[in-house]
């Protein structure tokens, strides 16, 4: 089962989507086409403008309008990403080149910040202050969250709440307010605006420590990227604080650095591995999407409804 | 003669907006704070936020809503300074240390990235979508203008017309737009906010040739940076086209390149400063001032119209 089967009476829009997509980022500035070109043809989940128009559907579902919505999100979704490959120093995103890997950390930078003002643009079609007070706040969180990845690298004494107040930052509250926009730009009240909310809010811890999961299980051919990169550059993730709670490996973890020789830091993968570090991770992501899944209650039965339950349950046994 | 003394009767309502600016970048990430706090301290004129209160009292001037556009402007004008200098890769901004040379390019990078999303936060206390939509499009065209200067270096066959169209995108636009958006958020007819975003560009076309003439004629101390440095890092700046149009220096010009011996680059600013490009592109300078100060015409009289007329006379005249 494919994740787009979820969602497929969506086809239509997803496809006017991908189309704007592409006209977002024209400019006359070849550079900036380019990279930015780069990057969307890589192709990606688009999860974000799922939810913004799933959340639509439980109210006045006008594509001309919402679009502009799941566009914006779309948009600060991949600007994040451009300047988080200068961060991680990546070379390789979605199984391509990344944009700092072909052009420079320079280009990277200002093609993340066109694709990010691009999005402000259509953004300003939704004349809800509101709407833009919760977008412009999670922008902030995301930047923190960034921010504090990298204060927070091969720092081995942090703990569960340190890490989930990353992942809120870093991918949650997007997701969140992804699903909570698009609602509100389909004009629904309050009470569904908010579940639909923390349904995202859910669903991106849920999908982030999924992530962080893969991180340790999937091949590199499967990532797209190196496998075990998280450990490998410090990034505590969950599994890694579930293993640093064995002494053995307590120790072992706590000498990695930059340079460690990669049998020595696959061998620790596999170690890691091996104990049941990856199992409570799984654990708390199922939790996640049960309380995901409770916040559905409040909207009333429809196709988009069950896309949501749907694409909540695929999170939990992606593979990918 | 101090530019301060230029709008004077503003003084409690600059220091609200600096204070407003400490809080702005209050975070409980010790390292975003302690970066932005090291721009913030930097100085600097503070001239958007100067330009958003003057238009401001064209019209309804209460301070407590134009502050937050004035806060806006300038944090969008520092995240782009943060990102203009990984770029440029620049050591020294306003005589200190730059974020990227404190730290690295990361930090400014995503410090540039939260002071920016800072700024859009305060803008939402503004309740009016083409406030939102002329702010977008101006950091839209801030961002193509970046990406410009990068793929126009060292292109010696560039002309007026490029150079002219990069300094719009690059300086001119945010100043317009700070005037514009004073205006607006202080309701005035469109009449005034459209000549008051007019006021803003041709002052800032003239600002930023003054600039470019500057960092020929300045010395180091008095730049807070390297003298010569736009020619040397392959920026054809307005003195640079002219210079361009002598056979001799022309042919010397266009073997400038990154590594080029610094005694020789001091002798070639030597002699460009030998020619009439400098007096040149004062002209044209003046020819801006000249037209920014007829678009005050439509303002009524009052102490405010006579700062941004002050302001632009200074400006013309400017030696650091």
């Amino acid at each position: 089962m494919k994740l787009k089967m979820l969602y497929s009476f969506l086809k239509t829009d997803i496809d006017e989507i991908e189309k704007e997509l592409n006209l977002a980022i024209e400019s006359d500035t070849s550079l900036l086409k380019d990279a930015s070109l780069h990057l969307l043809q890589a192709g990606g989940k688009r999860i974000r403008p799922v939810f913004v128009l799933l959340a639509a559907k439980a109210g006045d579902y006008d594509i001309h309008v919402i679009k502009n919505v799941a566009v914006a999100l779309e948009l600060i979704h991949m600007a994040s990403l451009v300047h988080d490959d200068v961060i991680d120093d990546a070379e390789l995103r979605r199984g391509r080149t990344t944009i700092k890997a072909q052009w420079d950390n320079q280009v990277a930078m200002y093609t993340g910040d066109y694709m990010f003002a691009r999005a402000l643009d259509y953004m300003t079609i939704i004349e809800k202050p509101a709407a833009h007070q919760i977008l412009s706040n999670a922008i902030v969180e995301l930047c923190i969250g960034e921010i504090a990845q990298i204060e927070d690298k091969y720092r081995f004494d942090q703990n569960l709440r340190d890490y989930l107040r990353r992942i809120k930052r870093k991918t949650a509250l997007l997701i969140a307010v992804s699903c909570q926009l698009g609602a509100i730009a389909g004009n629904t009240p309050e009470k569904i605006h908010t579940s639909l909310y923390r349904f995202g809010y859910y669903v991106g811890m849920a999908y982030q420590i999924t992530d962080d999961i893969l991180d340790f299980t999937s091949s590199e051919e499967e990532l797209g990227k190196p496998a075990g990169g998280d450990l490998s550059q410090g990034n505590i993730t969950l599994p890694v604080l579930y293993a640093l709670k064995d002494p053995q490996l307590n120790k072992r973890i706590r000498r990695v650095h930059g340079d460690m020789p990669r049998a020595e830091m696959e061998l620790l993968i596999q170690d890691i591995i091996a104990t049941d570090a990856i199992s409570k991770s799984y654990d708390m992501s199922q939790q996640y999407l049960k309380k995901a899944l409770k916040e559905l209650d409040a909207l009333p039965q429809s196709r988009a409804k069950k896309s949501l339950r749907d694409i909540a349950l695929f999170i939990g046994k992606r593979k990918y």
